[in-house]
């Protein structure tokens, strides 16, 4: 399967059709970005991390029985996946305070919760992706009711596997963020990326930061992290 | 019943102690506040209708079985009500679209939702009132699911009961919000007052705002449309 056309360039990945119309290939980059796109690096050898990382993850949630968009690792940065209709919303879980939740509510980083929390949030970069709830969700259209349950259903259902398989690995999954889209059949599928980008992982006795919060905070180090929970995990890198 | 101790000095109302534990005397003031109280204006009056417009309103609730805080009209200015454990969050319903919504989503003003929309906000003046949801009320402890369920019900039911209210007066209620607390049996009272202060109201036929928007857009003739609202539904002033 070869690359055709670039549909779209978001900030750390790129999508491109392929002569299937059901299929996308998609470029894991080394931009990393915080701050809603103000700062932007290069990190070398990150497209590649987290590419083999998100493959890794994504087998382990379709063998728990979680539809995802992934087919095939195509190359070190590339990935073969299903075309979705993307539905334009975020969901959060959290199993710890941490990262927005603690400015916005002004709460101590780190406390445990005793169940999962839940958020939606609106994919609008001009925005600044505000939160929403599920009135809004299905008031403006962006998802039906059936929708909405099903996402969180299959978050909270992504949080129980990944939990469990951190912290095998000596690692907290604090909190992440997933999306969703349709495929042909109307199905939820996952269509997003699992990596340390996208979650806070917290090494279980030293509460040392292992995730992109490296990069937010200039703690630097940030792919070695990455590629130290990789290795935990057992991701053939 | 006599004013003893101050209380509590809110931003238009004032808190005083009663000789009964049980009771507290809301002496509703003249001041108006917009934009987390950085705006603040005396306006002739307001105290007078806002206290007179809230005991109507809460009389009306009682009627359809929502249980209130109000005892008794004790003056212009004054009313007595039932001192009340205060869960620290608004709930609000949007039947249209308007205000901090419109900026925050980015959407148009005046959208008809099909059902209303339902959110909670943190009472936090310092954090500027964020929004949050059941999963964040329960962790931090601001309420329990069950309390949290009875403020959804309650203020769902007050929707109901004004929109049809102010319809027969050629009124759309556009959005408004309540709180909550708990008396001594820990049942869910509504503890707040119900006025052009914290609702939107819009003329039927001409969409002119009747409501606090008329102050915080600059649009004059503010106690003049609460007094306009006060005689199209009846209330004695």
């Amino acid at each position: 399967m070869e690359k055709r056309a670039e549909l779209y360039r978001g900030k750390a990945k790129t999508v491109y059709t392929t002569d299937d119309p059901n299929l996308l290939i998609l470029q894991f980059r080394n931009d990393t970005s915080a701050f809603d796109g103000e700062r932007i690096d290069q990190l070398a050898r990150k497209g590649m991390v987290n590419n083999k990382f998100n493959h890794f993850i994504m087998n382990k949630l379709e063998a728990a029985g979680i539809p995802t968009q992934v087919e095939a690792l195509l190359s070190d940065e590339e990935s073969l996946v299903k075309k979705l209709d993307m539905i334009p919303v975020e969901c959060v879980v959290r199993n710890r305070a941490a990262g927005s939740l603690v400015r916005r509510l002004g709460v101590e980083e780190g406390k445990v919760f005793d169940k999962p929390t839940f958020e939606f949030f609106l994919k609008n970069d001009a925005l600044h992706d505000p939160m929403v709830n599920e009135y809004h969700i299905e008031a403006f259209g962006w998802a039906t009711a059936e929708q909405i349950a099903g996402m969180k259903q299959l978050t909270f259902k992504v949080n129980e596997v990944l939990k469990a398989l951190f912290d095998d690995a000596g690692l907290v999954l604090v909190d992440f963020k997933l999306e969703f889209g349709l495929d042909a059949d109307g199905n939820i599928v996952l269509g997003d990326e699992f990596s340390p980008d996208g979650c806070r992982l917290w090494d279980k006795e030293t509460n040392e930061k292992m995730d992109k919060d490296r990069f937010r905070q200039g703690l630097g180090g940030v792919v070695e992290a990455y590629e130290a929970v990789a290795n935990r995990l057992g991701v053939p890198l």
